[in-house]
């Protein structure tokens, strides 16, 4: 006696289209990925204006009313469907991040490939997980769903930014002169990641300031043996301000840095506790072992609801072959604070700010070149999209899917909120091990398929 | 009634060839300062083979029996004049420091001139002090002493390196190798300054030691949003380190790099007293204001008799336009260790890994790159030559001439000592304004002209 087939679903066209076109698929996001669109190097201006160029075609192609919008940085991409029901507006952004140290790359980063590995088939190349290969999951789902259904689904916005990886500087008054279009009933930003290989949706965000800072002391490079010990070496003072800059409890020193962070919920901290984080695990994939931050935290509250201070970068001086025995006229760091719900991001820079400036000798200067931050975020889950979004992770996943925390900085949410008055939900298909930021970034083809598939499965359930 | 003419001397008759032939001996050292013959990086090795070759062809010119001799690093120059008399020979380094930041200089730094500024003619480029026109003032006075006398002076060995500037690694093993040719009865070296406008003669040298430090955190860059709080940042265990490497009194904090120091003599420090050195107006030269050694210390003694620690180069992270939200793997720095009588260099460079490996945390791992160093040197003044230096140059500058000390690290000076047995004298003509390892270095005219004209002073009366 043979079963009768279930009954074949409008979705279920979707799905199967989804897994025909993977190649297809595939292929149209390796030709995005070849295309260097680095938004923080002027050098490569012309690049993101080019990947913006190419996925306003993209998105003409499957009906989307399409442009791409100059800005007084690099452009966005907005299509627009206009149709029955909620208006919900999808975020992700096409700029990639620098790919230095290139030596450490197994391959040029801007010539991606599908490669087999031990853990399976994954796209390598420079932004294949951050994040043009998690906003084309979107964009593949809508495609599929153009081409089952005849039209593309629900009253949608697809908005692209190609700033997120040099702090958004054109987003805020892009929204404000653009709010009309982009005020929505909910956003949909793809820039996260699975937690423990289950679906997860984000609830909570930090935020994120950040100073360069540039500490002067004599007018030009010095000899160390005419000068030296005489002579004040900006380099001292540098390390000695930064070096003092944890306690050795892994608390931050800055006066106040603390004063405004909101303790993490007890319901929450349960939740988290019930996730399971195997944070020595976590650790040992990228060789450490010892969690760095405050010592009477848990390990995900170090990475979920902590504030950080890190020394992106710091240089001064001879750093090239041999020996120079000078004392530098200048040292210099790149610093970025992470910060959690209640921390203001102009605040902190200014507590840093007065920090640094009360511990420069007298014949020193110091001087810094900030940038806007922006604060933490929390969603509100009462909107019922969350939970219909959850319920059609756990079915393409087969495991429940989490609400959960996120230690990177996804200004972007804060912004629909603040700006627009929308809520946002982050929903992203990244893994722990997607090298993002660093050499050899890759994206799972696993994570890229499921990902289409997921997000055809919300839309069926929040779209029109 | 007219005078009679004093008797004009044959050293007269060489003084006055060498002012005929300035324009000549100025478009001679210009020649050589256009090989960037930089001995840190090996890009540059055909270069110093050129200066060595260019300079071997000099000395043969003027009737030395002259020869470039390979080693492992850059090659030696060597120049022999059988005659009469105590065997002299003289030192000098043809090898010039690295030119970055090159953007701070206001010519190439090989394409030197002859400028007019307000204080007088200089020559302009790398080298023109350090030491390529410091080693020409000796080679112009045996030119003219030839041209006059007909035959170089006395019994002398002119003895050329190419990479003093990167620590001297095929000195000693040259040395020893060539004891027979190189044993004399006094070295000269002409590789230091006037004092103050006055002429000087170095009896006191700083030794150096050095190391460049790695710490390693985790296996690759990582995404300081992601591990932000988790992951220790290698760049804050870097800082920790040097940042407590001086107490607020500006003393050293490492254990025992003190142990070893010896203390002035009381009858130099009151010799140094009465030198009158303006440590303001030093200092204010370069933008400074504040002595930042030992606060128990005089300006002098900080540098010319007590130990330094320097921080040369620093870096790690991300250096480029914007910003890169990163947790870099490593960080780097160089150091130097100036060192004074008493000093071991393997003993301080020992110290100093030892105090850095206790640092280091649980999963971070350091690795030292260092090379060998050099201690300090005091010369014996009971030779009579230098008594005949001095008055050699007091004559020529009209000045008394000062025996003083050096904050720089000859190493040689200790070399001819340890290896050969050999005392050296110290005899130079560059000025604090020099700007030698910075960017813009020069050689002020007057200090070529009257160095030629004092070796010739000083060959009259010490040489044959």
């Amino acid at each position: 006696m043979t079963q009768a087939p279930a009954a074949r679903t409008a979705l279920d066209s979707v799905l199967d289209r989804i897994d025909q076109d993977l190649p297809q698929a595939v292929d149209r996001l390796i030709e995005l990925l070849r295309i260097p669109s680095i938004s923080t190097d002027p050098a490569f201006n012309a690049d993101s204006a080019r990947a913006a160029d190419w996925l306003g075609k993209d998105l003409a192609a499957i009906g989307f009313d399409a442009s791409v919008r100059p800005t007084p940085g690099q452009p966005m991409v907005m299509g627009r469907h206009q149709g029955p029901g909620r208006h919900i507006l999808f975020y992700g952004h096409y700029d990639v991040q620098p790919v230095d140290p290139l030596s450490l790359w197994d391959r040029d980063p801007f010539d991606p490939e599908l490669q087999d590995t031990p853990g399976g088939k994954v796209i390598r190349g420079r932004g294949a997980s951050d994040d043009k290969g998690q906003l084309m999951t979107f964009i593949e789902a809508c495609r599929a769903w153009k081409a089952v259904h005849g039209s593309l689904p629900g009253n949608l916005t697809i908005f692209l930014e190609g700033e997120e990886e040099s702090g958004s500087p054109s987003l805020v008054p892009f929204m404000r002169e653009n709010a009309d279009e982009l005020r929505s009933d909910l956003a949909l930003i793809c820039d996260t990641g699975l937690f423990a290989d289950k679906p997860a949706i984000v609830t909570m965000l930090r935020g994120i300031t950040g100073d360069e800072i540039t500490i002067t002391a004599a007018s030009k490079d010095l000899h160390s043996g005419m000068y030296g010990g005489l002579a004040m070496n900006p380099a001292r003072v540098l390390t000695k301000i930064l070096g003092a800059m944890f306690d050795d409890q892994g608390r931050i020193t800055i006066p106040g840095f603390y004063d405004d962070v909101a303790e993490l919920p007890d319901a929450m901290r349960a939740q988290w506790q019930g996730l399971g984080f195997d944070h020595a695990g976590f650790l040992d994939e990228v060789g450490l072992s010892v969690p760095a931050g405050e010592q009477d935290r848990t390990p995900l509250e170090m990475l979920w609801s902590r504030p950080t201070a890190e020394i992106n970068g710091i240089w001064g001086g001879y750093q090239g072959a041999g020996s120079k025995t000078v004392i530098p006229s200048q040292a210099h760091a790149k610093l970025t604070f992470r910060l959690v719900p209640g921390m203001d991001p102009d605040r902190v820079q200014r507590a840093f700010r007065d920090w640094v400036r009360a511990q420069i000798p007298a014949d020193c200067e110091v001087t810094f070149k900030g940038k806007d931050g922006a604060p933490a975020s929390e969603m509100s889950i009462e909107d019922p999209a969350f939970e219909a979004a959850r319920l059609a992770l756990s079915e393409e996943w087969g495991v429940p899917a989490a609400f959960v925390g996120c230690g990177g900085s996804i200004p972007i949410a804060g912004h629909f909120k603040t700006v627009l008055g929308t809520d946002a939900m982050l929903v992203g298909f990244g893994r722990d091990d997607d090298q993002i930021h660093s050499p050899n970034e890759k994206y799972d083809l696993k994570s890229f398929h499921k990902g289409i598939r997921s997000w055809a499965r919300i839309l069926d359930r929040i779209a029109g």
